[in-house]
C-alpha cells in the first residue's frame, strides 16, 4: 500500500499533516511497524514540532529565512532566488522522515504533530507514506 | 517489540545513546532490518557523530546556539524563549533517525556514536526504539 | 541484503548516489518497502535536492560553509578546525535517511536527486542500503 496526501500550501506555509497520516495508519491495519514519509518536492521539507503554539511555527519559519535568506547572488540560476533559498532549505530540514507505529497506532509525544514546512508557494503538494509491519 | 530507553539530561547536554540501542538490537535478535529511534519530545533531537573528542560534542551545541540564539522577541508566547529556540533547533536538527541492522549488528561507522541533543533541561527524557526484520 | 556503494569524493563534493541506490533496489527485487540509506562518516551528510543546476549544490555547500564557518577557536582539538566544523554539519544535515520502494521502483520526485555531501575530502567514502520489504 501506498498512500498520498495532497494539499495546497500558502507561501512560506507551516501545514500539519498528523491526521492524514494517523489514518494511513489506521487504513493499514499494522499493529507494528515503521512508517516513512516522503515528500517529491525541492523546495520543502517535513518536520515534527510542537503544535500547542502556531506562533510557533512562524518562528520555524522566520529563523530558517534568516538562516538561508534569499538573495540575488546564488549560483543557482536555473529558476528564481527564493527556489534556490528554498533548495538549500530543504537540504538543510530534509524531506524524509520515520516514524514508530506500535499498538496499532503512531507513536507522537503529547505535544507533537507532523507539519510540512513550504520554502515556496502557493503550490499543489503531496506526501507519500509507506508503511511497512515489524 | 517496542523500546523505551529513559534517561536524565543536563541542561544543553549531549546524552550517549549508543549502548542502549545497541542492546535493543541485540536483544530483538533481528540479523537484518531497519530500526527507528525516535524521541516524543520537542525541545531536544537525535544525532550520530564521533565519540573520540567529548570537546566536539560541546561545539555541536555551541554552533547550533549560535545559529538559533535565545532572544526574547520570538513569536511564540506558549512558553519561555528558550524553549521556542529549542523548538526552532529540534526542526533544525530532527527527532527521528533511521538505522541499519546487518549480520546481527547496528550498523555504524568505527567513530560513529548515536546522541540525544538536550536543548533545554535537566529533564527527564525518552527514546522509543522499533525495529523492522528484512 | 547488505548493498555498499563505494566512491571517491573531492573537497566539499556533492557526489550524486541516485543511479546506484536505483540500482539497489532494481537488484533487491522488492517490490513495496522501506530503504535506508546511511553513511558511516561524521563529516560527511546525505540529502535529496534538485538536480536541474549544479551551480544549486555548490550554493548547498556555500550556504552550509557560511553558516559553520572553519574556525580556530573550536574546543575540538582531536583533529583539525577543518574537521570540527565538518562534524558541526553531520549534524545538521544528517548521515541516514529513508526512502519509500513502490512497483518495483525508488520513490522520487521528478527533479530529486539523491546526494553525499563531503564536509572534508578528497577521501574513500561509502554509503550503505538496506531494505525491507512490506
Amino acid at each position: 500500500m501506498l498512500e498520498r496526501i495532497q494539499f495546497q500550501t500558502t507561501k512560506d506555509g507551516v501545514i500539519p499533516l498528523t491526521d492524514q497520516i494517523k489514518e494511513c495508519v489506521e487504513k493499514s491495519g499494522v499493529k507494528s511497524g515503521i512508517l516513512c514519509a516522503f515528500i517529491t518536492h525541492t523546495t520543502a521539507a517535513l518536520t515534527v514540532n510542537s503544535f500547542w503554539d502556531p506562533l510557533g511555527h512562524e518562528d520555524i519559519q522566520d529563523e530558517i529565512r534568516r538562516l538561508i535568506p534569499t538573495r540575488v547572488d546564488f549560483k543557482h540560476q536555473h529558476d528564481t532566488p527564493e527556489d534556490a533559498a528554498g533548495h538549500v532549505k530543504c537540504t538543510l530540514i530534509g524531506p524524509s522522515m520515520s516514524f514508530i507505529i506500535d499498538d496499532g497506532k503512531l507513536l507522537l509525544g503529547h505535544s507533537q504533530g507532523i507539519y510540512f514546512l513550504e520554502f515556496d508557494g502557493p503550490r499543489n503538494r503531496e506526501c507519500y507514506v509507506k508503511i511497512v509491519p515489524e
